[in-house]
């Protein structure tokens, strides 16, 4: 098992990689102190795993939440009957809820545990390989609102993050390649040196090798743990976790939710990105090719979808105005530097998006 | 104008006291960095004070959300209405949203600007003497769940109090004595000099005098935020703004909530957690007659309700066991010093019930 730290002061909680980890009773014992937990799990994954972790909570009074597997998940109703079961089994201010699953219950249930009681404590152990090295890192918690995805709710830190990626055993091929997605952004946006390691090893990770995995979600928690202990609430230097989401967000609402997975529309987004960043003068030809290769040998799409760049742009100054934001672009200086770029030459936009043809 | 701060660190803010505060531009302009706000209020409220609320906020795109009046506005529904309007105006995280109003407002207001997009600024404006000198200071806000009041919610300050004594000059007489008991409280509480105050004033607050109404919140503020700057999330010293609350609930409880106002409640409660003050040795005789004169001065009851003691304890032992908690007294150990009482002999709390008869 290895270990790291998110540095957040106070708030700052540890995370442990490695295989077999889900059912150690001494990882989940020192948030026990109520006696009472609650594990929040879906229909997918509950019969997997919910049974482990319960003979790792075997020493406290446990309740089990068990929710619809998807996005739909993700709103009002179904938190609210995670309030009822919550309310129902007497769970107080100290009991721990443990979120077990992949970004859906991440998301929810510790949207949940800020807001029980005005906020309680909570565990993430993910099973997929998008939650692991990503959502389940740095407290964004979050349901969908009719009119736009994550619009309700809080920064939220865990307590800890239990990665068991024994547990991408059971993970599809479609959504372990689409974790992949994820950890690459890592490398391109952070880290050169761990680009050049994800080259050497892509095919290990295909593979699901233990050692592989265990590096490749361990280091990308260390380079998201370091800018969220940068950038709590997203209001600065986090952004630059965003590299290919602008891009990928549009193709995920221009192409109907769930028809891409996350990871293939941020895929290609980070080609179109990489094109950006070129026609911006900032990577050179040769890095782009480098991006569109790692992410093919993935098995990720390096090509967008089959809509008109006009109804890509269309959504991107949609989802902006949704935020009431600018519209941002993450670009690539280099291999492994991303940096922020506004005010982004729409006819440039437009290239890039050509330049990445279904 | 009186102004003090709460000192939470980099959360610190302050409060403002004083008649005709309410369309003063800059106590608003510091937190309309966005140019944009959100006046949230209800149906009697808003023909009153919103267009002045919305006339100190003319530098800013200002969008008005008008919820109905009333503790059934403290749920999902009113709420998920809120975050529509906000959404349709394309309200983004710099969006100010100003809470006007009593504390249902305040509460519901407060707490979707704690998860809206993740949290955005508020200002609290509020309308009646029970918010001005209470909730709306210290960040506790919440909507209500079918199983419980103020089950679901966050702690999230706002970025100002704006109380404006001038605007309880429409507040129902029968409101103003309910404001009137959390003042008596936060005096019986932790501050004997402020309760000679209130004996020699009472009349003149009565009366709505300014200058004696400005005191008294100001007061009553302070004191609250010294408490809440010690404990933020309530795990010690802010239990013991919480003196009269433990009867209080189960008096609101057993009599369906609504037929007492809440300070009417709390003022019987009081009674009781003073009796049982004297039960348990700490507070003289003539300690709790000066509580029970001076509420019955403010036109307070002094008495509980038509209802046998075992229903109250039975309510009480209720909201104990939904929170999973033990059931914790504050008692008076003189009049301004409360203390916190765990593991109170039954026998006594029920003779203490039966000291205020109905």
């Amino acid at each position: 098992m290895e270990s790291l730290s998110v540095a957040l002061g106070s708030r700052s909680y540890p995370i442990h990689v490695g295989a077999g980890l889900i059912d150690r009773a001494d990882l989940y014992r020192p948030y026990l102190v109520g006696g009472s937990a609650a594990i929040v799990t879906n229909e997918v994954v509950g019969p997997l795993y919910l049974s482990r972790v319960k003979q790792a909570l075997a020493e406290a009074r446990v309740t089990e939440i068990v929710v619809p597997d998807g996005e739909q998940t993700k709103t009002w109703q179904p938190l609210n009957r995670v309030f009822d079961d919550l309310l129902k089994a007497h769970c107080g201010r100290d009991t721990l809820i443990v979120a077990l699953g992949g970004g859906v219950i991440g998301d929810l249930a510790g949207f949940a545990a800020a807001v029980y009681q005005r906020g309680v404590p909570y565990v993430q152990v993910p099973t997929t390989l998008l939650a692991q090295v990503d959502s389940s890192v740095g407290g964004k918690t979050a349901i969908n609102h009719a009119a736009g995805k994550n619009m309700i709710g809080a920064f939220h830190q865990p307590k800890a993050v239990i990665s068991d990626v024994a547990t991408l055993d059971t993970l599809p091929e479609r959504e372990l390649r689409s974790g992949l997605a994820e950890v690459i952004k890592h490398g391109l946006a952070l880290d050169a040196a761990f680009v050049d390691w994800l080259e050497k090893n892509i095919e290990r990770l295909l593979s699901r090798d233990r050692d592989a995995m265990v590096h490749a979600v361990r280091r990308s928690c260390e380079l998201k743990a370091r800018i969220v202990a940068e950038d709590e609430r997203e209001s600065g230097a986090r952004a630059l976790l965003n590299f290919g989401h602008t891009f990928g967000h549009a193709i995920e609402a221009g192409t109907g939710y769930g028809a891409w997975l996350h990871g293939e529309a941020i895929a290609a987004g980070m080609v179109m990105a990489a094109e950006l960043s070129l026609l911006m003068g900032h990577l050179k030809k040769n890095e782009v090719s480098r991006v569109r290769a790692l992410l093919k040998r993935a098995g990720l799409p390096v090509a967008g979808p089959a809509l008109a760049p006009e109804r890509l742009m269309e959504l991107m100054a949609l989802d902006k105005k949704a935020a009431k934001g600018r519209t941002r672009f993450v670009v690539l200086e280099s291999i492994g530097r991303a940096a922020l770029a506004s005010d982004v030459d729409a006819t440039a936009v437009r290239r890039a998006i050509v330049a990445a043809p279904q």
